[in-house]
């Protein structure tokens, strides 16, 4: 798209300019957002002013500027982000009311596993999941089920890339990943444990819509909680939230990542 | 911001086109992308194809788009909606615990509200209200809390509008309004029954952060579901938020809309 007319470098330079705010810069200067996107300064600042203008972001009396509602609005009301949250989250309180802990719905997306939606309880231990965040696939029981399930190129690009460690029992090496996504696929469940945080297991289950593995459902318990009966609770909400998906006219299953 | 020399343009071209989403049309083709945002097809086939090279839209193998897991994961991570809706999601499991038909979390956008939240049981009554849906201040139960408690000139500006019918029972005059918003802020909530269904009536109370309104909590009852008991549930729950928004280090009041 280099070189199109329709203005991709403003598009471009748009997603580097929202691509600078998280939930640790939920608030920034125009001089922050400019740095942090690459831009010079002067690019940076208009930029920053015509999205301000267009409402895509919002701007304080102090100059603090931070993504605008519209923006949220625009980028939620249409999204599949959107379409299967709603049908997944009553399944997920469910599972959320059984396990107290952490419970969560994540998405293949660009090589990644992104959570559209977490419940935590507030005494629930440590989990490093946030809504709209991303983990490496390799690297947490969600993205196993996810890459278990995914497109066979998928597993090749991850199995061939590096694979970082994040916990003291992150998978870090090709044969035991390759080995682990085939324990996945014939259980049809994942655990993960000590895989981010020594201190905490994930399980995860698939949820499929018309055969196609569309999200895993998964929660993030205290190590040593993974039990029969936490994989049962989870594969009870994913036949649910299958049973919503398959009365639903949008076909998530005909989307690739 | 016309002929700002940053792609001006391009933003408003790319407003248009994220514009023609919503929950009826959530995948569309580049034609019906190009007339819904009304933009001469070649134009619209172009943008649509750099942004969905950017990821902030998606392409299936049969050509339809829809709006990118890229986009919405961009324009959630950092924003108030998440953080707003992180806030009183608790409360309002509580709420629809005990109310058992529709709990909604909405803010003031634009001279309108804003959904953020919803949450329905099954079996509930009728409700127009959708997550990133929006609905007019003087037609809704949260709309008349907003704009109670909005700046006088909000308030002035939509008393001066037009007040459309969508009910048997929306306040359609600026007298009855006026009188209205004082109740409102007299009781510290709002009943509107009727107003956009005649078979439902909403109440709502309103959500402060360091003294200011910023949201408004409220349900969707059918008609004559209206008590005390509902807004002391409301009320606790409105408190309940409160105090996790008193702990944040972002400070919600500080926005105008």
């Amino acid at each position: 798209m280099a070189n199109s007319r329709s203005g991709d470098s403003v598009i471009e330079r748009l997603v580097r300019v929202l691509a600078t705010f998280d939930a640790e810069h939920t608030e920034q200067t125009p001089s922050d957002i400019s740095r942090r996107a690459g831009l010079p300064a002067s690019t940076g600042h208009r930029l920053v002013s015509d999205l301000v203008g267009a409402g895509l972001l919002e701007r304080d009396d102090e100059g603090r500027v931070r993504v605008g509602m519209r923006l949220w609005e625009l980028a939620t009301r249409g999204s599949l982000a959107l379409g299967l949250r709603q049908a997944a989250l009553p399944a997920m309180e469910r599972v959320q009311a059984t396990v107290r802990q952490h419970t969560q719905l994540g998405v293949l997306d660009g090589d990644q596993v992104l959570f559209l939606e977490r419940l935590s309880h507030p005494e629930a231990g440590a989990n490093i999941t946030r809504i709209a965040g991303r983990l490496p696939l390799h690297a947490s029981s969600s993205g196993l089920v996810l890459l278990a399930f995914a497109a066979p190129a998928v597993a090749e690009r991850v199995l061939a890339g590096r694979l970082d460690r994040f916990g003291p029992e992150t998978i870090d090496d090709a044969g035991t990943l390759r080995r682990k996504l085939a324990e996945v696929r014939r259980l049809g469940h994942a655990v993960a444990p000590g895989s981010i945080e020594a201190v905490s297991t994930g399980v995860a289950v698939p949820i499929r819509d018309r055969g196609a593995v569309v999200a895993a459902l998964g929660v993030v318990l205290p190590r040593g909680g993974e039990s029969d009966a936490v994989v049962r609770v989870l594969r009870d909400a994913a036949a649910e939230v299958e049973k919503t998906l398959s009365r639903s006219s949008t076909i998530l299953a005909t989307f690739e990542s």
